[in-house]
């Protein structure tokens, strides 16, 4: 048993996202000053970093700053700046892990070379075949957790079953489902529905120690009738964006409605704050970000306009993993499995 | 060129869908009331048909019945009904078409079962691998038409190329789009991102006589900066589905939320009748059913709760897409390629 209050050391990339290294710093403040039992270490070009906490007047025991020259920006193609850039914030967060001197990494740096470089520098778990990334999207009861999302596009039936038995530990674990529904997209409900890949995970999950409900569609993944649904990495990330847009469309239609009269600009300035109270959870900044799953090691990824709300919300959810051991535990079922 | 007054015969299929016969034959009527340029057939049970036409004092010159004496269900098989049904009213609607008595099938019976009846009796276009269903997915600007969504989930990438060039010719014929804009569903802009058969697709594509601007990302399909979207159908059905069950959820969140207090539900209620005005392209009824492509001659086919509106817009869609001659583009844009 693990001491609940020890300190978990985690890396925070300084350098990624559309507003680094502002946001990174804030956020990495703010988790920080709320939870005494985390170190964060900022890795990023230190001078600027020193001036962002200077000016905010942030100086806090658990805040570390690990200096980085190099930095990954999102037109970097991840194979390439791997060899190019090997002290990038990213490559040098991640090396901390890899030493031992951090648990965790939190990047809302280009997804790819966060992906790849965790890959690269942590290794996967033993009987994991791909890393896989996983997202959440709104349900009528809550929310779904939709992997892989883009990990990896040519998916074999094997990385499916191992979608499913990362995911099932990580709903139980991280997001306290008990028992959570785990389901394989497919084009019908039926075990005949399928492509071939879908056909023969199927098979595989049927054994599985997991609470398989069998195939559900692509109406199911809002319905909140399933907890976790498992799918290739192509279908997953145009699924994640298609939702993400969702959420434009409405503001566009609603724009384009308000600007046929005076009235009706009030009733929809109205209406867009309800529906934003009723749809937060389709705003990605809520849910802690998309970890990476079946590293060796965690790394948790956030979309490159992340707020300093949202990760600071990553670098807890980041925590929340090492707390809960979940590679552990991936590892240990895997082993049961084989 | 056609005598733009002909008569066009359509057969609809009366026993499909979850309210037959009523709505196919309501719909039967309003469509041959609207319009004397068409004949429209209904197929099935003739006894039952009579009946409603008698009840709602229907007697129009335009409305034929053909009688069938077996209908097919949500639940039959497709490929054991083709042989166990023979006279289904699917079938005997068909083998009108393929006799020359009808030029077009519009059913809202079980899509599986339209799509292999239909692939059987009519035949494809020569150069067409696979026939394609297309639906329309809403945008900021309107809709996009988005194929396949669910004829063949195994696709190569040679079906793509084709879906791309139906989709073309659809869009620009039937939907009035000047030279529509052609992207391949991927994850990624950029022509190195993609899966195995949308890399080898898209070198296909870069080739093709129509407005191909490469891949284009999920959030690209309701963004209104592209007409036709391409995928294989396992992908286009799950996202159909998926798009088809975002007004349930919003829905459902409005529910919710009127559920806390009585002004929220007074409010909720007014929201919900703005957002179903504002969103009216979300709703499938309006877009005239989803034509199968491809083959030699015009299915058009409907979701099973159509209403008799929506039931009509199919008819006129199948008038629509013979009066233009669509195949005949289709046939000649395939053998200008080879």
């Amino acid at each position: 048993m693990q001491d609940p209050n020890r300190v978990i050391r985690i890396a925070v990339d300084a350098m990624g996202g559309d507003f680094a290294p502002e946001y990174p710093v804030l956020a990495s403040a703010e988790a920080a000053r709320e939870n005494s039992n985390i170190e964060v270490i900022i890795v990023g070009m230190e001078k600027r970093i020193r001036e962002i906490l200077e000016k905010n007047s942030i100086d806090l025991p658990n805040i570390r700053i690990v200096n980085a020259n190099e930095f990954i920006t999102m037109e970097d193609l991840p194979s390439e700046v791997y060899k190019t850039k090997p002290d990038s914030s990213l490559n040098v967060a991640l090396r901390m892990q890899r030493n031992k001197e951090a648990e965790a990494l939190v990047s809302t740096s280009n997804t790819g070379a966060v992906l790849l470089h965790s890959t690269l520098k942590l290794g996967r778990i033993s009987g994991i075949g791909r890393a896989t990334i996983s997202a959440m999207i709104p349900s009528q009861t809550g929310s779904t957790l939709l992997l892989d999302v883009g990990a990896t596009v040519d998916c074999r039936p094997a990385h499916l079953f191992e979608y499913a038995i990362m995911g099932s530990i990580y709903s139980r674990d991280i997001l306290k489902i008990d028992k959570p529904r785990v389901g394989l997209l497919s084009v019908g409900e039926e075990k005949v529905k399928g492509n071939e890949v879908t056909l023969e995970a199927f098979e595989m999950l049927e054994k599985a120690p997991i609470n398989f409900i069998g195939n559900v569609e692509g109406r199911d993944i809002t319905r909140g009738s399933v907890d976790v649904v498992v799918c290739d990495g192509f279908t997953g990330n145009i699924i994640l964006k298609f939702a993400e847009s969702v959420l434009d469309l409405l503001k566009a239609r609603l724009i384009q409605y308000s600007e046929t009269g005076f009235t009706k600009k009030i009733w929809a300035g109205m209406i867009s704050k309800t529906l934003k109270k009723i749809l937060k959870t389709f705003d990605y900044q809520e849910h802690g970000g998309a970890p990476l799953l079946g590293l060796n090691g965690v790394s948790v990824i956030g979309h490159g306009a992340s707020t300093p709300y949202a990760i600071k919300k990553m670098i807890f959810r980041a925590e929340d993993m090492i707390r809960n051991d979940i590679n552990g535990k991936i590892a240990e079922a895997l082993k049961k499995i084989k």
